[in-house]
């Protein structure tokens, strides 16, 4: 079975995406730096996927032990854990979900060197195949494990297989994945992100999401 | 009456959206360096407005006669062209479409220093009411006059009335108009629009539009 961790995934984010996949039939581990904490969100997202197979462990023995790995973690956290996993990231599928936001309200983002955080990630994974998704999925929507979530997924990166490998976990969700270039691309969906969370600020809602038209 | 003035309004994107607006009962001005290709346009257009009111005109004159001002130009042309009409568009409301793009396939922005076209814009319109929108309609679709062209338009600026204002325009060609924060947000806006062109690239369309959902 299909073993994937989420890093950081005791967040709401990594919580919704680890129990939606779980429920599909995936095997997850959770990572965390903590590796209590993480065995208390497996047995919390195991609640909400009865019977599935959800783990918790520390980020390094998640990512080590996972087929694909999926960042759910802060911009500022970025470097330690990534520099942790770098060896048992190489070869994989490695799906950053961050929007590196240094103000949430109204919504900022981080000046980064290398312009993203989906590029700085496969600059410190370079023997990893960075993909980078899912960063204007609600985790309120994620979260209404009954439903599916719907609407698309912008996924960018430099490799074609593993973009079309993580546009299929993206419709294990019910939702649609479309490629949106390199990985360079992230930068504008990271943008995007933080463009739809203002929009959840000022028009008072709390699951925009996007959808295109014409494909 | 009305008066829209659409500076650079001979490409396809200008006479899109002149039309269409020509067709909902506002005058038009198309302005362009040389009168009388202004004046061939017009006349283009009126053939798919019959009854309308267009004129063709320099930029310069357009953007004086008119209550509000659209830019349809490259970006490598706005500062000349924006030069010349700061006066004339002082306290009116100048709506930037500009997708920056220094080449188009695949498409990469220009650098810019402002950080987006639309920021651009603002910088050297000190005195106008800079609102960035429409850089994601496909001009493929606002050709096609007989539908309404669907979706919806980001539209961001420094000033609440003036994004209204814009809004409506959207409205006016079937569209409708979200607030999407202030002019730097065009960074994002314009960005979109490039991930977008890529799309098309990638899956042969010609017409990827954008729409939000839970709004």
């Amino acid at each position: 079975m299909e073993t994937i961790a989420i890093l950081g995934g005791t967040g709401k984010e990594g919580m919704g995406l680890g129990t939606r996949w779980a429920r599909a039939g995936r095997r997850i581990l959770i990572g965390s730096r903590d590796a209590a904490k993480a065995q208390d969100a497996a047995t919390k997202a195991l609640s909400d996927a009865p019977g599935a197979s959800v783990d918790g462990a520390t980020n390094e023995d998640a990512a080590r032990a996972a087929d694909l790995v999926v960042l759910t973690i802060p911009y500022a956290g970025m470097e330690a854990i990534l520099s942790a996993v770098r060896a048992a990231c190489a070869g994989k599928i490695v799906v950053d979900t961050t929007v590196p936001l240094r103000q949430f309200a109204p919504p900022v983002l981080d000046a980064m060197p290398a312009g993203s955080a989906g590029a700085t990630a496969q600059r410190l994974l370079p023997d990893a195949r960075v993909v980078a998704a899912f960063h204007t999925v609600s985790s309120a929507k994620l979260h209404k494990f009954g439903e599916p979530v719907e609407g698309d997924v912008l996924v960018c990166g430099d490799d074609a297989d593993a973009k079309a490998k993580v546009s299929e976990l993206a419709g294990l969700i019910g939702m649609r994945g479309i490629d949106a270039g390199g990985i360079d691309a992230a930068a504008a969906l990271e943008q995007l992100a933080a463009v739809i969370i203002g929009m959840n600020q000022r028009y008072k809602k709390k699951s925009i999401g996007v959808q295109f038209t014409g494909i």
